[in-house]
């Protein structure tokens, strides 16, 4: 989740990204890699169905399109029929979770792992952050995912380009989902404003890099930037008048707090974690 | 635990460092730290006793001294006198496993958290690191710790100097001690040679890097740079018989092989795991 960011695009995708701050949640997507993609879609089918699911990724169950996986895919050399992608996550999809990135970047580590691509890590950050950013389904997440804790961006841009601080704490993070929202859109139109605030909230989370202070600056910066719907300025008030200090994901219409700010305020909160590690293998099947 | 090396020391402590790769385990140290240190230490002994104790941790229950600890809490601006810092490890001191360099940091989180100093995970690696540079305790355990998984050194120094990457890669780890080496001793010696082999070995590291390049590496390392001792020649040899791959903990008399390399070579090791996060907050008490 991101709390607050500023916009900074580039003709060139290992360039271009976003500064801000976020939280890395110990709710996050499990990615499986398979070899074989074509052999089983085409099975049945013919030969023509090959191409209807290729970097198609089957996401809790459903066949779908994630897309920045065939970029990825294709970064690495690797067919896009050749493999199957599956990925789990409890997350919503679409509301401030960073699930596209976090489905890049783990297809980026899980396939490198299956076909011996033999990158490294910094370079299959590359490989996922420069997928999203030519997708224009985030600008910032892939880095901050592969990081995690508390990421602070101090730089845009992929490794070698950018670079990353974050705040130290490991607290309880509760969230809601009202709904969705188009990251595209929104990094599509006029970010002037939107940038102006991100950069005031990132200068002054480092004058004290604290997760209160990320969570009181991250709600500032929604209002500023003129992100706030209904719902979620209604959620971050409640939160507010119980003494806790909530904020919007960036880009959903989801409330997240740090502590039990959410569920002290009578709603009824998914409940996590920080996750320390950010995105790494978990092993072979 | 560092497979290979180069040294790059340097007037300003942030700049100094090596290049190399190593593996974070699952095996770590847990550092508590607490207010109150005068007050305890001083109780039923008399002011005098304060002087003696200050910047003493505990460590697996007995009183010892951590070089690197005073300079961080200097860092903090925190009195030495007024903390007490407990540390919990299974791991062997002295042998290769960068306990030194770990208690600092770990203190440094800690320290962080208990006294509210306000830095950023960046600043706290900075200390820690500048602390075992000037103690001469190690040169590049801070960086590789705090990143967590497999990894590599590319540039010397503190977050903001230094950079890094890592092996993509999740493996079981074991290892095997004979005793202890002094990194002081091997530090403050001619450390053309071993800087060369490291080099070398990073170089070829970064064409493929995987973990199992990274172990035979490592090997090939130790051997060039003359670190090889009979007992840690031995249990390599062994392990390589048996069609696996080991080396040498730099710097101390153990052994270390991915997967079940030394349990295949009749050896008992202790079995773990690469720690993918890295040194984090555990939470308060």
């Amino acid at each position: 989740v991101t709390g607050f960011f500023s916009a900074h695009p580039d003709d060139n995708p290992e360039k271009a990204g976003s500064r801000g701050a976020g939280v890395a949640l110990s709710d996050g997507v499990r990615v499986t890699v398979r070899r074989g993609g074509r052999e089983q879609t085409t099975e049945g089918r013919g030969e023509s169905a090959a191409a209807t699911v290729s970097a198609a990724v089957t996401l809790n169950g459903e066949r779908t399109t994630v897309e920045p996986v065939a970029d990825v895919l294709t970064a690495l050399d690797i067919d896009e029929t050749a493999v199957s992608v599956t990925a789990e996550t409890p997350l919503p999809v679409g509301a401030g979770f960073g699930v596209s990135g976090a489905v890049a970047l783990g297809v980026a580590l899980a396939a490198n792992d299956v076909f011996a691509c033999g990158r490294s890590e910094n370079e299959l950050v590359t490989v996922a952050h420069c997928a999203e950013v030519e997708a224009g389904t985030g600008l910032g997440d892939v880095v901050a995912q592969a990081r995690g804790g508390l990421p602070i961006r101090l730089e845009p841009g992929a490794p070698g380009h950018g670079s990353m601080d974050g705040i130290p704490a490991r607290t309880r993070v509760e969230y809601v989902t009202f709904g969705e929202l188009s990251t595209a859109d929104v990094l599509g139109g006029d970010t002037t404003t939107l940038t102006e605030a991100g950069e005031r909230a990132l200068d002054r989370l480092l004058e004290e890099p604290t997760a209160e202070r990320f969570v009181s600056l991250s709600s500032r910066f929604a209002r500023e930037a003129g992100l706030l719907t209904d719902s979620v300025e209604s959620a971050i008030e409640d939160v507010r008048a119980c003494g806790g200090e909530a904020s919007m994901a960036m880009l959903g219409e989801t409330v997240f707090a740090l502590g039990t700010g959410l569920s002290d305020a009578g709603y009824d909160p998914v409940v996590c974690d920080v996750h320390p590690a950010g995105a790494s293998l978990v092993g072979a099947e």
